[in-house]
């Protein structure tokens, strides 16, 4: 389904730039649109993308696919648009890091049909064309969220694009979708960027830390954008994870601060238990990632 | 220096282990003490120790080099017997990850001349003899703090015995190397381990995250009896540490509950200009680790 087929993408960052090396690498023609020109004609030079989608989208028409692969707000900025221009598209996807509003927004534009929200969990904290690599999605998991009115023939050609670019897809709503990645995601996101800032105003240079600080710091060093979009889009379900954990660690600094070993050890033991219990599945996807 | 040396270890943990490792593959005789009396029974199979020192430290007499590889309490505890029993040896030596009680201790116990306190900046969340690796020391950097009445010949041996391991040394006094480590490593490990129990209390398992929020949640399967050790043991400046996080993580939360972009972004960009200030640096050091 990707040879012959025309794949729009807009957005050639990290996310978008590594699907138009994905489809592109199986024979799909891309076109393609950043915001910044300089992007899609080095993606041009680079033989990858085909033609440049121009500010107004036209060229949009041909395609048969197409792919959002914006911060969410931008995607949810570019729907109505999309839904004009994208005539002949029989499938339109985002790959944003929230879906309950990008779904909204697609159902609110009238694509809705032909719509599936789509977030892969690959990433790095590297951004931008110049990071985009055609492996990314490899053995990834692609979270699909269709919209109430998604057509059964829609979810199945998402599947099925994924399928090809060797990734594993899981649908679900896109509300249980934001609630479980504001905890398994968008929480230790927020932690590492406070931790940086911790380290900052106290001085210290990351240089000054071990590899399990620098473990703990380098989400700090994802794109602002993306995660100023994520926090806002997403605040509700956050804030709450972020309450969680504030109790945890106040437990935690109150048993230190009273130098009680007793809790200190239990709370620690608590936590290595979590870790263990899937400790050697999750370390094999980190040797594979 | 190393070959035909008698050096002592107690304690064949990670750190323990694969320094008996290290030195035995450079031709010291290797004798030591654990508690569990199965992991010297096992280094002996695996040829690595030559002799088991018995549970009043006889035989340590012979050693000219002696390394407690134990938590902080227990090295702290054992200083006694180390100043009866290590007659012979030039150099006595602690591996424990906070230096001030320790280096206090060495002094109370009389051994003040002889001790160098070594904190080597190595390690992995994983734990015991079965860890151990000759080569775990390699490129590392060892942070050496002498007591207030360390022979400078005592620091010079501990500096070539590290050197020798192809680890880099950096010489200060036990104090600052305790407030500098609150920060660098302390903290991060304490957030891991809050963070392991948020997920842990909101029923999400370890392989529930990606890649971003596994690197968050490593620490989090570090040994907990050393943990519990180094989080009494440094108790205040943790707490000062802790204290500055909470503060840095209450202002992003509050950003994020009122969908403040502005501010959520600003606060992303200081910790992003800190990670992007070292991070060619520190990910050198992350894919040599």
């Amino acid at each position: 389904m990707i040879a012959d087929s025309t794949i729009a993408i807009m957005g050639l960052g990290l996310m978008g730039g590594s699907l138009a090396r994905a489809v592109a690498g199986r024979g799909a023609r891309v076109v393609a649109y950043d915001r910044n020109a300089d992007h899609v004609e080095q993606a041009m030079r680079d033989g990858i993308v085909s033609a440049a989608l121009g500010r107004d989208l036209g060229g949009l028409e041909e395609a048969d696919v197409v792919v959002l692969a914006l911060p969410v707000d931008a995607t949810c900025l570019a729907m109505p648009l999309l839904a004009r221009r994208a005539t002949k598209a029989r499938l339109l996807m985002d790959l944003a890091s929230t879906k309950r509003s990008v779904v909204a927004c697609a159902e609110a534009a009238g694509v809705g049909e032909r719509f599936v929200g789509a977030h892969p969990l690959a990433g790095s904290h590297r951004s931008g064309w110049g990071a985009a690599r055609a492996s990314l999605f490899e053995s990834a998991r692609v979270f699909l969220c269709p919209t109430p009115s998604t057509a059964p023939a829609a979810l199945r050609m998402a599947e099925q694009l994924w399928h090809h670019l060797h990734a594993r897809t899981e649908a679900m709503s896109a509300e249980v979708h934001d609630v479980e990645m504001a905890w398994c995601s968008h929480l230790p996101h927020i932690v590492a960027s406070a931790l940086a800032r911790t380290l900052h105003e106290a001085g210290l240079p990351r240089s000054a830390l071990g590899s399990g600080g620098r473990d703990m710091t380098r989400l700090a060093g994802s794109s602002t954008a993306m995660w100023t979009a994520i926090a806002t889009d997403n605040a509700s379900a956050i804030t709450e994870a972020l309450t969680s954990f504030e109790a945890r660690l106040r437990e935690l600094k109150e048993a230190v601060a009273s130098r009680d070993a007793t809790r200190i050890r239990s709370m620690l033991e608590t936590g290595r238990e979590w870790f263990a219990e899937t400790s050697a599945q999750a370390e094999g996807a980190d040797a594979a990632g």
